[in-house]
């Protein structure tokens, strides 16, 4: 059935019962967190109660042929991605997911069955995280689009923001990079790949996991500085310079790329990884001690890869032997001159 | 200059810039609110400390040609309206709005110039409210559209909802209705109005107020019922019978029209004043003795228009010798079949 043989006051209470099947909108885990959920979908707005404390807010956006394209993309992974990338946000504030709004822009053709299956996605995902899709907006649009705006709160009382990194902090990072970018390329090139290497890239690309618990468990061991990968490595650890006023060292040698990338991209996936973007790891940094104590406490491998240096704000990757590697471009713009 | 010619990152900077010229995003009244910034644009997401209290969340979003036209529409009256819609759904709760953020879907040639003008009157209507844009997201999008979605909070520990309507409370409205449906033709078709009139009309539909200071008043005289009109006045409170499980009778006599839309309109004024929709006046409901000091007590006049009764869900509109009125459409449906 399409959107718009059904109407949009239907279709928003299919979507409803989607979320309330995974107990999503009421089950707020109000003991946990303190907050009571007094309304959800259907008012003007959501409305809660909160206790006092430090909360976040971000947004993020997916429009079709921009951000992805439906040819590779299934409405779950869709689903599990748009809320993944704003989870992702949340984390790397060190912070909890708590509540969020879904607005989606839908073409008239669009398919019932396809938004159910990416709100099932979305409903699994924010069961996982005990957050509540609370609201929301439907309008028609002549491209799809899907915009997620997050609630979110700290439970430990501290932030990780892009402007704590200081000379003589260490730069580390969770996971592996580059899959995502790699991931991209399986899907829309033909490469002959294993099926086991193919799939692990692209789900690598399409079910990216927001490293809450990572984020959490960083600002609980003293980490102040933190970005989440979205736009490559080198580009992100860039913006964390500006942010702070200080440089970086990036060794190349460190940079945690896996198997499957290495085997897939031989002669690429360093590029890959420093400049493929779309990771949705966790880059920070930290004095050493905190820096060692923090790695071991993780549930996800984190290896140092760098240093931050007094210096005009830039990243300077070196290879194992300390030479200067250029790279070939700067993080994804989405309006490159 | 084209947004493709500038660039992602020095947009956001541009536009980052004029919200600071208006003082827009540090300078969040803590002390009336309790409510602390310590994080605006530029991280992963804006960070604030809040006091412990009721919060509510909206968001929604204006595309271009589904909810305006360029060529009827400024940058400075989108960027009003595309705020105003979010603003009103935080009145129709009864509470204060707070922090916003902003997503724009732009085609690569939007100019650059139109957007600052945009967050121009955003920053004016910002600064009238106490509210920070704190965040957002930028996105290549084949069409134009923006998305806000708003923090609110409770200055009054009560709420309004869509919900609380009761068999024997009136039925009020603030201000006039209609004249934002009478603008919206004046501008897509050739009338001859005096410009008085056609200024006027225009302006109810490019400018809409959000009725804040009446939600939190109205929410601090016990009221407990509202919604704010933006897809007709019959039908919106068809919502809130619905939400309420009550029957709802509507005197077309009464309903609050001005001089200035039956002038232009004569035989079509109460269709556009029941029907038309984007009015974003408060509509809410209220036993007798609450209504009469509620309505007293407000900036704006505030007209009582019906009653609030026992049976199915739906409104029945009644002329002044108390025969049905058969209404045209009933609201906005964005996928209407």
């Amino acid at each position: 059935m399409r959107v718009e043989e059904l109407g949009e006051f239907p279709l928003i209470d299919r979507l409803a019962r989607v979320l309330s099947r995974h107990g999503v909108s009421p089950r707020v885990p109000a003991a946990k967190s303190g907050y009571e959920l007094l309304i959800s979908i259907g008012d003007d707005a959501a409305a809660w109660k909160a206790p006092a404390g430090l909360q976040v807010f971000t947004t993020d956006t997916m429009v079709e042929d921009i951000h992805f394209e439906r040819r590779y993309t299934s409405w779950t992974d869709l689903g599990w991605k748009a809320l993944a990338v704003n989870l992702s946000d949340v984390a790397a504030m060190g912070c909890m997911p708590l509540y969020g709004v879904v607005t989606l822009g839908l073409p008239p053709d669009t398919p019932v069955e396809g938004l159910e299956e990416m709100y099932e996605a979305m409903a699994q995902e924010t069961e996982q995280h005990g957050v509540g899709i609370v609201g929301g907006d439907i309008v028609r649009s002549p491209v799809f689009f899907v915009t997620i705006a997050l609630l979110g709160y700290s439970q430990t009382g501290t932030l990780l923001t892009r402007s704590g990194a200081k000379a003589g902090d260490q730069v580390a990072v969770t996971g592996h990079v580059g899959c995502s970018a790699g991931g991209l390329r399986t899907l829309s090139v033909e490469l002959t790949l294993d099926p086991e290497t193919k799939g692990h890239l692209a789900a690598a690309h399409s079910r990216p996991m927001a490293r809450i618990a990572e984020g959490k468990l960083l600002a609980e061991h003293g980490v102040r500085c933190a970005i989440d990968l979205s736009d490559g490595l080198a580009d992100d650890l860039g913006k964390v310079c500006v942010m702070s006023g200080v440089s970086a060292v990036l060794y190349a040698n460190r940079v945690p790329a896996d198997g499957f990338l290495k085997q897939a991209f031989p002669k690429e996936w360093l590029s890959l990884a420093l400049g493929g973007g779309e990771d949705y790891e966790l880059l920070f940094t930290a004095p050493p001690r905190i820096m060692e104590r923090a790695c071991a406490n993780l549930p996800t491998s984190a290896t140092v890869i760098g240093e931050i240096v007094s210096g005009p704000p830039g990243v300077e990757v070196l290879d194992a032997k300390g030479r200067p590697v250029s790279l070939a471009k700067g993080g994804w713009d989405h309006f490159p001159r």
